[in-house]
């Protein structure tokens, strides 16, 4: 993994409490722009000094909006002549890879950075190992895996796209105290509060996508958009699985599409005029394959090819049936599960997973009370 | 790179002169949807079987529209029952990765295919020989690299994407008979004939996406669509490079931006106002570094952050400046220089390369006479 021309290696450095506490902040750092850096991680570097007179932090960079410059160039730019001697904390290993501006191992080398505190590790094959060994050979002390499980959440989405060749999927549904989504034919119910509402969008945000099912999309025309103040230009972009092309080119969503990208899977078989009205308005489409079993989309087929066009993370918001389809396929990574204290009754429509069910098949990461809306939050079990 | 359970593995039949007739007009069929298959290559299926009565096509299949399904699916679903025992002729490894639908691999020994001929290797890492091991392991005898230099051709860009990790570069120039390219503020100059126009909105239709720089979508005003009978549907995404975000909102390619997507690469300083401006016609933008050397943007990052959006291949048509800036980068593959009788004069732009130099910097591999206009297709020399 590392090595090239690393032939003096400075011994390394074991990690600090100091150290733990500057790549803790770094790694908040880190979360601001998570779904907002596309194809690149969101990834921060702060540059500590200490003349003497205890640590100060000279430099802070977080991946821009839109993925470029990386972290480093703005904390080097910020340190300036400062960098000389500094520690810099980077949670992620720095890039390898040469264009026409140098990879960030080599600006961190060249600025006369003096020790390298870093946390996780690039699955990219460009980087793995080679950002570490631009460092050593540059006579840094290199401290890498400080923090490295922490430093993986806010880029949780690139380290599965890279690692497993699909994005991260969160599944996020409301259900009602009797564990139902909704009323079928009935429109949006709403089950949750203002607080779990807001929570919701600020959720949104955070992804490079949010999907739903072409059923949800009828039903509740929603326009699934970031409505907090001053965020609405984090609004990810928009999937609808929608296998034989329902969707009607008057829904909230297509009349929006020049706004806000908005892809709908579907089969090769879908109807060429729908096809042509929908892309219109600016509808834009990606062909997928029927699952043999059942007739909806193959998920495991679409995913990769959404990974291929550089998506890391797809929010999932129902319906029912979507739902159960990345469950069954046991494609859901991250659950987010909020129930309200309506009960909607026999009618409803059931949720695919339940709060008891839930609690058995994922680990429970998270759990809040917010007025009478319960929110919880789950991850996979580790493998 | 094979072997995975292959223990009694079929003897590799030598390729016959009927086999390579036969990959011959697989890799014909496979230019059919270059362009169009998103993120998936372009690659084709022929089943062929010989009941005694010499060798005839019994399933043909091309990836279809969007990149799913793949070819082999189509040419099973033709031949049916027809397909046990036949040869299948394949112009890339079948995949061997697992969804909801089998990989293509295993449909092929599932069909009871006896024999596989293949041309160009898959740099994918996840077929990479392991679709050859699962038809040599079903039994299946299997014929690897027959034509595998002409197979690369309708699959240059997915090749290129994934070994280079950047997208094939087809820079087109149009050249007054004084190696012109225009005048400086003096819009569009008419220097090729219909022929050669034609030819040129084919080689559109065959890309990802059409790249100009900012002074040519000011001073051109240019559509860069695809305007030839029936395949206005074929036109390329379109991108501007414009650091400084100059692009007014009303030219012709922001104002239709909802029906061919349209990005702006441009720097994060890029003011905001002008971004949301363009944002609401629905152009997207890239986040882009500045060159150090010459402020404008660095190629070789935007490039890498393009392939990992998907973009295989990006026909870059001007001006003079954009072009030169490729050609310096070395990031120029294949070079098409179409050189008109009209003379321009002292006044007019010079182009950055002319057809001497091309020769001896690049190797001609084609040249037409389309009425009075010389049509040169150049590729980059072996290194």
């Amino acid at each position: 993994m590392t090595g090239q021309g690393a032939s003096t290696t400075i011994p390394e450095r074991p990690a600090t409490d100091a150290d733990r506490r500057f790549m803790a902040a770094a790694i908040r750092y880190a979360q601001r722009h998570v779904g907002r850096t596309a194809t690149n991680p969101s990834v921060a570097t702060l540059i500590v000094r200490d003349d003497g007179t205890g640590p100060r932090i000279v430099g802070r960079g977080v991946t821009a909006i839109g993925g470029r410059p990386h972290a480093e160039t703005g904390a080097l730019a910020e340190a300036g002549e400062l960098a000389r001697g500094a520690t810099a904390y980077v949670t992620l290993e720095p890039c390898a890879h040469h264009g026409r501006t140098p990879p960030c191992a080599e600006a961190l080398v060249t600025a006369g950075i003096a020790r390298v505190v870093s946390a996780a590790a690039d699955p990219d094959p460009r980087v793995d190992g080679r950002g570490h060994a631009i460092l050593r050979a540059g006579g840094l002390s290199v401290t890498p895996r400080v923090m490295a499980a922490e430093a993986a959440a806010p880029i949780s989405g690139y380290l599965t796209r890279h690692g497993a060749g699909r994005p991260e999927i969160l599944l996020k549904m409301a259900l009602s105290r009797d564990g139902r989504i909704g009323i079928r034919g009935g429109g949006q119910v709403k089950i949750t509060g203002a607080v779990a509402d807001a929570q919701t969008h600020l959720v949104r945000a955070r992804h490079d996508t949010i999907l739903i099912g072409a059923g949800t999309a009828q039903e509740d025309d929603p326009r699934l958009d970031c409505r907090l103040p001053g965020m609405a230009d984090r609004s990810p972009n928009r999937i609808v699985l929608d296998p034989r092309l329902r969707t009607p080119p008057d829904l909230t969503i297509a009349r929006t599409a020049a706004e806000t990208p908005t892809l709908i899977a579907t089969l090769a078989s879908a109807d060429p005029e729908r096809r042509a009205a929908l892309a219109r308005q600016g509808v834009q489409f990606i062909a997928c394959e029927a699952d043999p079993e059942t007739g909806r989309i193959a998920l495991p087929e679409l995913l990769e090819d959404l990974a291929a066009t550089g998506v890391a993370s797809v929010l999932v918001e129902g319906g029912a049936e979507t739902g159960a389809s990345f469950l069954d396929s046991d494609l859901v990574d991250r659950l987010i599960l909020v129930q309200g204290p309506v009960e909607i009754g026999e009618e409803g429509v059931r949720a695919p997973i339940d709060v008891a069910t839930a609690r058995c098949r994922f680990r429970l990461v998270r759990e809040y009370r917010f007025g009478d809306d319960h929110w919880y939050e789950f991850e996979r079990r580790a493998a």
